[in-house]
């Protein structure tokens, strides 16, 4: 075969079959990059410890207080400073499980966290929502159900996540919504906001009724998870505490994240910030063991610096790297699942959101990330999920599926007869090794054009960030549900209704 | 001090003294990936050996096949074919040295190859270039010392390369124009075209009159380099020879790179390739030693695939990233230092370029790389330097060189006095701790725009490709060339007008 035809029978073979991806569950299998030694490991968990012992943090929910003090804190109830000694924060770090699944509505949509499993997890939070056509605007239903499909769509997102606040919608029945989009648009364990119990004893409902699980079964099965972020420093608010409690008694998960910048709400020092969000995150994960000893919870971190002419919070930076690397041996070190993010302070879905982003997610990554949030299209450190950016991200998320992947090295692949096979000076266009390998051979970018300058100049010479506007466009178009059996779905419409009829839940 | 005094002290100070960035010498502290365990690692080697054993390479020069006859390996004159037996392959890696200086005009220009250091090289031979203001377009004299001015105006940036081939000035002077650009605009040691004995003579000639050495000085004092890519598969031909016996002759760093793009001119798969790479680098490196032992030489890969749809090259990809890794546990391996590449296939200096770039660029570093080329400013698949690009890039080095600095905790970096100082839900930015440290506290990018939306949008709502384009202006405007001694810049110019009034040396 001419190297012309070999080239035209690949690419039309390709059309016909393209390589499966299935990037439903990674392994991590890179090394693991360490910022500390293990000296200096055990001073930063100390430090910690002392900070928690010697200084306290402040918890202002009172139910939470009494708790800490029935398991044998010292509680000032006049500062409501809560001080943990060591043998309990120790205790309760032994109750808290190294490794847990998360089911979803099949089982090739469970997520385990811990060990080497790594889970990536679209933009969460941002209030504002962007594209290339429409510019930022205030996010609505139907972004935050949009965002939904991409990450129902995309199997290297493992769960749902907040991705977009819907604005349009009344505060007392957001969270109906929003649950019911993410159980009717998705196999992927949900994300469930932590505002207040009667919005978390909805969603609790809704998933027992999605899921099929009775009041006890549930308990027994984590099927969702929340973010709790402290008021750093040293301080764990009502609403954090109550979804603490929520969620531990319920053995759903929680995700304890310090937001620890450095510089600002941490120390300046990254060794520093790293303490607090230390110390923070054993408080959160104390707190959650005395409310049920062996609740499912991850070991958050947000670690990173501000512009220090500006105070404004920085991401991807090389601090943020080195803090993802020692938050890593932290998590590591207590035996408890990661979650680290990738993160950008960009404006734009531009050539800066996309080297934080990279930066961000490397750092991740080597640190040995179970749970990586914001994953795809976080923007504007983290007032803005836009699609471009997500569809970028998303490719960049397969690429470190790809790069888990271990290589094949049996003999055939080391390739001495092909090698053998083919002259100097000519090439394996045609070689038999290469026709039995080639359809599988290599990962396929979705996003990136590798054709020449003059093929890519009269197809419009479109940047990254305008080629990913059509691919958001034509997956949502030909986006379809998964199958939900008809008595699920209409007893979730049932109680969104119903409660939507009794007014809902205020937040809390 | 308030937060806000605290913000405006810092701005200030900041303003009048800026952390003083130094990355003239950079050690990797990152560990290592490897791609394959030991026993395969031993078995890639093995069929390298066997290749070039077994197989043998085509070498088309015929001295070199002399010399390659003369040291006991096989030569065929009728097909060409060389076979160097493991013995002779194994000699010639002894005596090549694992690590080596060369030297620039100054101390501190001084760059290590080997070990744990890492050199970063821009931009090296697209034939155009571009920029934001005047597209793409054929490489000029004044491009080329552009891009040499660039890249002795950052730190980061190590050795001078040949950045943009010069197409406006004849090709029997172009050499003299070149290196006498990099000689007077730079402090930094110089690429060389191996393109034949008379010009690589003249350039020789050159480097002796600027660095002030004679010719017996001149063999033992690496100062300059050159890039040999073999004919991929197992062919070295008639310039690549010449330039290899040329530069080992002269003791000066010879970096020899196979062009090896799986599924093209290398086996599909990647071990495959590896195994064509490192035989053909190992000819490659035994021809230099059996022309000088001990002459410096650098173990060159560029191993990528390519899109089988269309047999395009690609970088960037994952495959390139565990090629990188693969090729970085060859090349120590053997104990040479190990070149790669921060490439990118991109038409555009977009976010495919710096997702690409990322990728490759991790990959390299986290391979172990000695020498990164391409490491700014390489846009469409080396066919284009694009200058917006090159700031791009040299973001992303100074943040790796950041990421190598080893974190500072000792207790007082630790901060809990800081944490004890200050209450709960309060802030850092007045305290002690902070005050004392803000100013060289982090990394401050000089692309990055970490300005909030409404700033960022009123200041013209710049991607960062657009803030770069004002960036490399403003530093060719305020470029001054390191100074030098009048009467070796006359000697240089003597030489060149002199040289050139005798029509210079053709390419070969």
């Amino acid at each position: 075969m001419t190297r012309r035809g070999a080239r035209r029978r690949a690419a039309a073979d390709r059309a016909s079959a393209p390589r499966r991806a299935r990037y439903g569950a990674l392994t991590n299998t890179l090394a693991r990059q360490r910022a500390f030694s293990e000296e200096r490991l055990e001073a930063i968990h100390d430090s910690a410890l002392r900070v928690l012992e010697e200084l306290g943090i402040r918890v202002l929910h009172d139910d939470a207080r009494r708790r800490f003090a029935r398991a044998g804190a010292a509680v000032d109830e006049d500062t409501r400073m809560v001080r943990v000694d060591r043998g309990l924060v120790e205790q309760t770090i032994e109750s808290a499980p190294s490794e847990f699944a998360l089911s979803g509505s099949a089982p090739d949509s469970q997520v385990v966290l811990g060990g080497d499993h790594v889970a990536f997890v679209s933009v969460g939070g941002p209030p504002h929502v962007s594209d290339l056509d429409r510019g930022k605007r205030p996010g609505t239903l139907e972004d935050s159900r949009n965002i939904t499909r991409l990450s129902e769509h995309f199997d290297v997102i493992h769960l749902q996540s907040p991705n977009v606040e819907p604005q349009d919608t009344p505060v007392a029945t957001r969270h109906l919504l929003v649950t019911e989009s993410q159980l009717t648009l998705s196999r992927k364990p949900p994300f469930i906001f932590s505002r207040g119990s009667g919005q978390v004893r909805d969603a609790f409902t809704m998933m027992r009724i999605a899921r099929g699980l009775d009041e006890e079964q549930f308990l027994d099965t984590p099927c969702c998870y929340t973010v709790i972020n402290t008021n750093s420093p040293r301080q764990l608010d009502v609403p954090m505490c109550q979804g603490i409690v929520d969620f531990a008694e319920a053995g759903q998960v929680c995700v304890i994240t310090p937001f620890t910048l450095a510089g600002a709400m941490a120390p300046v020092t990254m060794p520093g910030a790293l303490v607090l969000q230390h110390a923070e995150a054993l408080a959160g994960v104390a707190l959650a063991q005395i409310v049920r000893a062996g609740a499912p919870v991850v070991y958050g971190s947000f670690t990173s610096n501000v512009d220090m002419r500006s105070g404004a919070p920085a991401f991807g930076t090389p601090e943020f790297v080195q803090a993802a690397f020692g938050a890593g041996q932290l998590a590591r070190r207590i035996g408890l699942p990661w979650r680290g993010s990738a993160a950008t302070a960009s404006n734009a879905p531009d050539e800066q959101s996309v080297y934080e982003f990279a930066m961000s997610a490397w750092g991740s990554i080597l640190g040995g990330v179970n749970m990586m949030i914001h994953a795809a299209g976080w923007l504007e450190g983290g007032l803005t999920a836009s699609l471009e950016k997500y569809i970028l991200d998303v490719e960049l998320l397969q690429n470190f599926a790809e790069i888990f992947r271990p290589l094949d090295c049996s003999e055939p692949e080391l390739a001495f007869e092909a090698i053998a096979s083919v002259e100097p000076g000519g090439h394996f266009f045609g070689c038999e090794h290469t026709m039995a390998r080639y359809r599988e051979a290599f990962y396929e970018p979705f996003v990136s054009d590798w054709s020449n300058f003059g093929v890519w100049t009269e197809s419009g010479a479109k940047t990254a960030t305008q080629r990913a506007n059509g691919i958001w466009k034509r997956i949502l178009a030909e986006f379809e549900p998964p199958p939900m059996d008809e008595a699920v779905r209409d007893a979730l419409e049932d109680f969104v209704a119903r409660r939507t009829a009794e007014g809902g839940a205020p937040p809390g």
